[in-house]
């Protein structure tokens, strides 16, 4: 009965891709841990890119100079 | 002085029913481990059903399926 | 489905408080919300004293001081 | 490569009172720890006073009484 | 930059499996959301059958019944 | 009211490291959004560098191959 959390930056993550996400998710804990899929749980929580921070600097900077860069 | 995080799927879960969650929570630790409800905070979380899946399936799904069933 | 994480310091709770905390729990989610309890996961983290602040103090500092209070 | 989560209510933070937690729990973390900023990670978690409770009460309850007076 | 956190009950996970846990979730996460490997963080945290509820149990009980059954 | 998670690998953190995490983040939690101290929650979680993985691989490996280097 394992729980996965999973946290990723809001930049349109799509529905089929959360699909994968819970589906590849639940496989490899099947696989390597011999776990029940009906009492997985995967949940994805989207971040906004103001509310992620890394090396001093939120997301939302990092891709704005990314972009100029 | 303990914390509790509640994560429920996004299907319309009332101010109300709120309340009773914190409360009822609040008293379950004060009678069973004695805790101090002024420093218990309770946390619930919505979580789409496209982000929470359980047996290789998101909840969308399922909710789709037992509709169909 | 819900899941549920409950926080508190590594004080001595015992195995029976909590089987105690996770059948009231469920049974909260289940009045409330008409969870179903076969899915209702309840995890329990015992925090070490040392590891826990508040009031800009470690828990077991403010243990000392209330008993030498 | 520390995680922190930062959880406060979504009473009005800004983008900038977001950088600056950023910023500072990442400087902290070096500080103390000396730890690496490139991998450190703060994500800042904004939650509804409705689904917040303390003292048995939603906060967005606490708010009104504190109005109120 | 994801960060997964893993949860599962401390039942003799090996070293080995924690690496093709950390393993395939980085590469699920590259090859779903094009996530970066250097900073996608994965989380194991082992959890003790006591302290795991499912179905109003704790995970201790269900095994006893299960070598019980 | 904030409540702050930090998680870092367990490479031998001090009680006196543990006390400057909690002061300092509780301080910058008052500087930046003005929260009471007396409701602020610091939790200090301590990860096996086996459990944590970062790159395709779990830290216990990098730190050997640091060492190697």
């Amino acid at each position: 009965m394992p729980y996965v959390n999973i946290k990723v930056t809001d930049e349109g993550v799509t529905a089929e891709q959360k699909r994968q996400l819970v589906k590849g998710t639940t496989q490899l804990l099947a696989d390597v841990l011999n776990k029940e899929p009906h009492t997985t749980f995967v949940l994805i929580e989207e971040v906004n890119t103001d509310n992620w921070g890394i090396g001093y600097q939120v997301v939302t900077k990092l891709r704005q100079s990314a972009k100029q860069g």
